[in-house]
């Protein structure tokens, strides 16, 4: 079977490693010549509303599913025109591109989600924070990620600077919680609604961008997994979804709220590489293409942690006893992942250690 | 880096699939246009002494490797003259592609070996096994494997057959030993001369075609690894040997002996993607990049079944828990290696259930 991959980032080329070992073949189109994924697949460079492209992209294909949540849902129309079998679905993908669209079925499904408003001027947000009062976030409703269009209110007097920042898109804005630690939920479903979930993960972000993460269980021993779970089930049964969904939180005194959710595999499920049965990258292709769910069970307590910026030598890594490497081949630039590393059973120490070199 | 194989089988196929997270990228050289390894790198398509192949192979590769001793001597030749620099080098290439060769070494070494003695002629065939007596196996000494090559010559009334069918190749004779059961023992060292070795695993064949793979701690109690170590080193630094290197023991009364080697990864290390901390593939890319050694420690028991012949459908396969499947992508024949799955903490009931099925 040959599948399809809007865009051709670090997500594709590690779920065609996973894939490979199954028999799948793999495409990908992607405007970027050097896209992570085209090193291990065949490469259609061009942008993904380009409809010859989409036309040749297709060919072929069992199925299509998407890296990003920034993918037009028009280009999943006209892939759909044409018959192509696309999983995650389009309900699925609009929902999770527009945080105001996100927020509203958190809320309908009654999972508790920070307080928020559809803002549509500068008088909306001036009208807001001065009524409610407290600590705001403004966001932008569609393609925000790793911090970026965002801005915080802490009071009255951010407003301008948070206008001068944003205004002019469409826009949220969200109550400020004071959270006590962040998580998130992989869950996979396949088209019979059959679901797995793998052990929540505790996450640690720096500048906006996921640093770390490792399982909720070594974090904490407040048990929050059914929870998760339950949210989870609501959301993709919802969505009628197929494939890898991911939802993150914040634990607020012992409970979990909402925060958002990514139609795909997700940075903070990269662990599961070495560190589960069957990855979230293998899982992700095995619903999509109808194949049966493999365990998402722990293998063994790890740390995994985002390389920033900046990729150090492999030889110095890889000196490190149980670190696993992976490098996504893309050029060095400020606050863009380059890579991540998994360590198996590591100790505090060498994790502290090991975090500090790559901060 | 860029590493090139020649040959694109599937071990070709493995080592990509293992260097690519360590940032690596791979050509490879096969005659096969369906070559197993084509799908996910660069693949010239001619044949391994083609001159000008060789010449547009080799640009801009900081290493090449094999993934089998069948690769003329003459290649390495070729590459060396032209400055390409290759892991295992051309002696362990020699060494291990022809068994008069490779027995003399571990006879040279004082290393256990089956009494073997070079056949020139049909007369010395007939005077070796009547002189000597016994039950013998005559064996081409050149380009045997998968049981392929072999002839068993009981007594001599089978000589006239085993003329039949190898006469005319140089050929060995070596005693027929019964042993108690095989075991091999995979390495690894670096051009400084570290080695690690993975824990000894328990072979079982099926004619002449290794059929399943476990832990030697769980078939037996005996250790023999400090045993095996100590053979591989002395192979090791006799051959100058950069790279993984498989030693295939006979185990007798409770001691090993040598039966052959590969210069390369091997079949019953296919285990390591999953059950040990650093792969058999991703630990041959080191070795020969000259990257640090990766930690060869088991990560939790399993057991590797070959799928030879004909491949069951993946959602067959994939509805069994813990299976992890591997599928070559090669056009099914008889006694044709076409994928293998490794079962992580089977239990003895389903390993036997799925053998049978298998078999």
């Amino acid at each position: 079977m040959k599948v399809g991959f809007l865009g051709g980032g670090q997500l594709a080329r590690m779920m065609a490693l996973a894939g490979y070992p199954l028999g799948l073949r793999f495409r990908c189109l992607d405007p970027n010549p050097e896209s992570p994924a085209a090193d291990l697949m065949e490469h259609i460079q061009a942008p993904l509303n380009d409809p010859d492209a989409l036309r040749q992209f297709s060919q072929g294909l069992d199925c299509i599913t998407i890296e990003s949540e920034n993918v037009p849902v028009a280009t999943l129309e006209n892939l759909l025109l044409h018959g192509s079998k696309i999983n995650p679905g389009i309900k699925a993908l609009a929902t999770s591109q527009d945080r105001l669209y996100e927020k509203s079925t958190f809320q309908n499904l009654g999972i508790p989600t920070a307080p928020f408003t559809n803002i549509a001027s500068r008088e909306e947000l001036d009208k807001e924070v001065r009524s409610r009062g407290g600590a705001f976030i403004l966001k932008t409703r569609r393609e925000g990620y790793d911090g970026k269009g965002q801005f915080r209110i802490k009071s009255p007097a951010d407003i301008d600077a948070a206008w001068a920042a944003l205004g002019g898109r469409d826009l949220i804005l969200e109550e400020w919680l004071s959270f006590d630690a962040e998580c998130s939920l992989i869950s996979v479903r396949d088209s019979q609604g059959n679901t797995r979930f793998y052990p929540l993960v505790h996450n640690v972000h720096q500048d906006g961008i996921l640093f770390t993460s490792e399982p909720w269980s070594t974090f904490s021993n407040t048990s929050l997994q059914s929870k998760a779970e339950a949210h989870a089930k609501k959301i993709m049964q919802e969505l009628d979804y197929v494939g890898v969904l991911t939802i993150e939180f914040f634990v607020m005194k012992g409970d979990l709220v909402a925060n958002e959710m990514a139609p795909r595999v997700h940075n903070s499920g990269h662990w599961t590489i070495e560190g589960a049965v069957t990855s979230q990258f293998e899982n992700h292709l095995r619903a999509i293409l109808g194949l049966p769910l493999g365990s998402t069970e722990l293998r063994e307590p790890f740390k995994m942690i985002n390389v920033i910026g900046h990729m150090p030598r492999a030889s110095d890594l890889l000196n490190i006893e149980g670190l696993c490497l992976h490098d996504y081949r893309k050029k060095a630039a400020p606050k863009r992942k380059l890579g991540h590393i998994t360590l198996l059973r590591p100790s505090q120490e060498k994790f502290e250690a090991i975090t500090r070199q790559l901060k």
